[in-house]
């Protein structure tokens, strides 16, 4: 069945770039896309339906490419304590701290976190982000993190958004492997990441290389797991200090290093000529009160694609809006506008492995697209906080807010 | 008529500072509050509904108590070309910056000016805000002046939502007194002020002081003739320079001052003897990227009341959510998550003049409540961005979605 959406324009990011046309119409046919260019140029057809846009401007459905929104309990006491005066030390010393969300999200139930995690997901939707990468990483036990990644998959299932699921086991260490890194990640290699990987619950496999986390050599374990297993990979990587995360990960063909405040030269040659992404959470950057800016002008440079993320999590980035950190991405990173659009599109579908069937308006892409009522799309980056009038098309079916 | 809402728990703001009861229940006779206090004290009555909040937090409803959200145009283009590298002083040579905000605005009419208005307010309404106030300020004569004006005493009518309207007539030096500001000035309080305020448009009245707009004793000028008119005042005070308009401000018993970046301590000590409450704009801050953070602990030391608003303007904070404020007035500024909701309830209200009928849950006051689907109240200020799921009650009545 054909469908006709006209009366728009349309920032299409087509050929790997931000491009637009303006007065434009797009064809769908059932859930992908038919037809896209200049209403003036729209061919004869015989179509079902007729759908007037009210000149209104279309994006690519918007992409959360890093998050880690199933989680158990949430840390605004933390926060509240933090600016009361308590020290970080003080708060992981009562529990707090990453080692508080473990404990929460392994003794929540997969009901309570697929409940907590839909309400959190339902946000972004109704934003217009239609598709989500979600991390497992706080249950650090095989059953824990397959519990988060069923919930994972369910979500998938539950709304009408593409969800794909990273195995990040390697987040953190457990307590009860304290003092014994080394241990957990063989535990990791040999036991967690095979069982869920060959459960079908796993898209990708990342991991926290930083001097609190893990180190580069044992992330290298991971990955070399991950490859075996036939998993793509990311990491966290450079948000604290240059461990040369982001080589790493290039090294292993990543499809992203994310972070990257403290990445080098170097480190963008290697991401550049593996052609991984860099992922940059302002988020986090902001809520942490960072000074360390990533390196934009290098990345540009070395041509290394953008893409931006909510990193949506209870400590560190509990960022409820994926168009909050375009703002932030331009306001905080002085990214552009068109760059930051690319990096919630494009660049984020090629984060995760999308690239031929998401992250633009293009003939055969699905057709998910927002038609949002705005004059320019910079807009979309300017406006601060809040929400936008839209309507939000996913598959070629427009979504009603109830959804 | 008696109405119940039980089953909740209230961030009351009682007795003038952050203050809860759990297990609450709160009654509501028509536009007003009868009671509220803990559920097993509820006193028995004819209650003619009876509303289960679900274990849901009340606060007050949200205020808004500092925003320009009348204006004709956006900004977009103007932050896409700082983005590109283009400097302020090539925009300013373009025609851009306020002069451009000015120019759409006067060029708009009152229906188009009252569509977007209406659009940005309803935003901040679904967000929980049940009483804001808008500032003219982009007319600077007589007519365009009054047609802002206007559009914001019908925002009031059109919306359920209490509007108070503040005349910003010495908000910049429009362009046909280029060189003459004390000509300008002369014409605010001869002809504009007057006018206004006798049509029964003006319910405060606010002035820029900063280098770039007007000199405190230009400012004080203004004051005089708003005080001869029997009309409350306000100011943008030490946002870039430290000028003393706090100071001035408090010397007419100001309402407020606004902004305060480079305020000291003999400002503080001013309007603690004033009463006048220190409105905070982290949005402007955020915006302009300032790094001069208000003196917040010189506030809290001088008792100085505190407030935050959202400063919604297309030029330097086009912030579409206040409770993104909140965040921001805790991460950026370091205040508490309790001093952010006494300070968009409680303190706002006093920077409005409403103190004896709004800002908090006790009785004889409006009944203007949230019902948010939180475990604490500090969740308000801990989410970053995006939308809670809430209940909005505004003079006794539920409001839809649809509003
Ligand atoms: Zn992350
Ligand atoms: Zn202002």
């Amino acid at each position: 069945m054909l469908r006709l959406w006209f009366n728009c324009h349309a920032a299409t990011m087509a050929g790997g770039r931000y491009s637009i046309i303006e007065d434009a119409a797009l064809v769908t046919r059932g859930t992908l896309i038919e037809w896209i260019g200049p209403q003036a140029q729209l061919p004869a057809g015989d179509y079902a339906e007729r759908i007037d846009l009210g000149g209104r401007w279309l994006t690519p459905g918007l992409i959360d490419c890093h998050t880690h929104l199933v989680f158990g309990g949430d840390r605004s006491a933390e926060f509240e304590q933090r600016l009361q005066g308590v020290s970080y030390a003080e708060i992981a010393a009562a529990g707090g701290g990453i080692a508080s969300t473990v404990r929460a999200t392994r003794g929540a139930d997969e009901e309570q976190l697929l409940a907590t995690a839909t309400q959190r997901l339902r946000g972004l939707l109704r934003e217009g982000v239609t598709t989500v990468e979600i991390k497992s990483g706080y249950g650090l036990d095989l059953g824990s993190e397959r519990k988060m990644l069923r919930v994972i998959r369910r979500l998938g299932e539950r709304l009408p958004i593409t969800v794909k699921a990273t195995c990040l086991a390697a987040h953190a260490l457990p307590p009860e492997f304290a003092g014994r890194a080394d241990d957990y990640i063989d535990h990791v290699c040999a036991e967690i990441l095979p069982a869920l990987a060959g459960e079908g619950l796993v898209d990708a496999v990342d991991a926290f290389c930083e001097h609190l986390a893990f180190s580069p050599a044992q992330v290298e374990r991971v990955f070399q797991r991950a490859r075996e297993l036939g998993l793509p990979v990311k990491l966290h990587a450079e948000q604290l200090s240059p461990l040369h995360g982001s080589s790493l990960a290039a090294r292993y063909g990543a499809l992203s290093a994310d972070h990257l405040e403290f990445m080098d030269e170097a480190d963008a040659r290697a991401m550049a000529a593996a052609g991984s992404v860099a992922v940059l959470l302002p988020g986090a950057f902001y809520f942490l009160r960072e000074t360390q800016l990533p390196p934009i002008e290098l990345l540009r440079r070395h041509g290394v694609a953008m893409a931006i993320a909510s990193d949506l999590n209870p400590g560190t980035s509990p960022a409820l809006s994926l168009r909050l950190m375009m703002n932030m991405a331009c306001t905080l990173f002085r990214m552009t506008p068109e760059e930051a659009l690319a990096g919630v599109t494009l660049h984020a579908a090629e984060a995760l492995g999308l690239a031929g069937s998401h992250g633009s308006l293009e003939v055969g892409k699905h057709a998910d697209f927002v038609a949002w009522d705005i004059h320019r799309p910079a807009e979309l980056a300017y406006w601060l906080g809040g929400d936008l009038d839209k309507r939000v098309i996913r598959h070629g079916e427009e979504l009603s807010d109830e959804q």
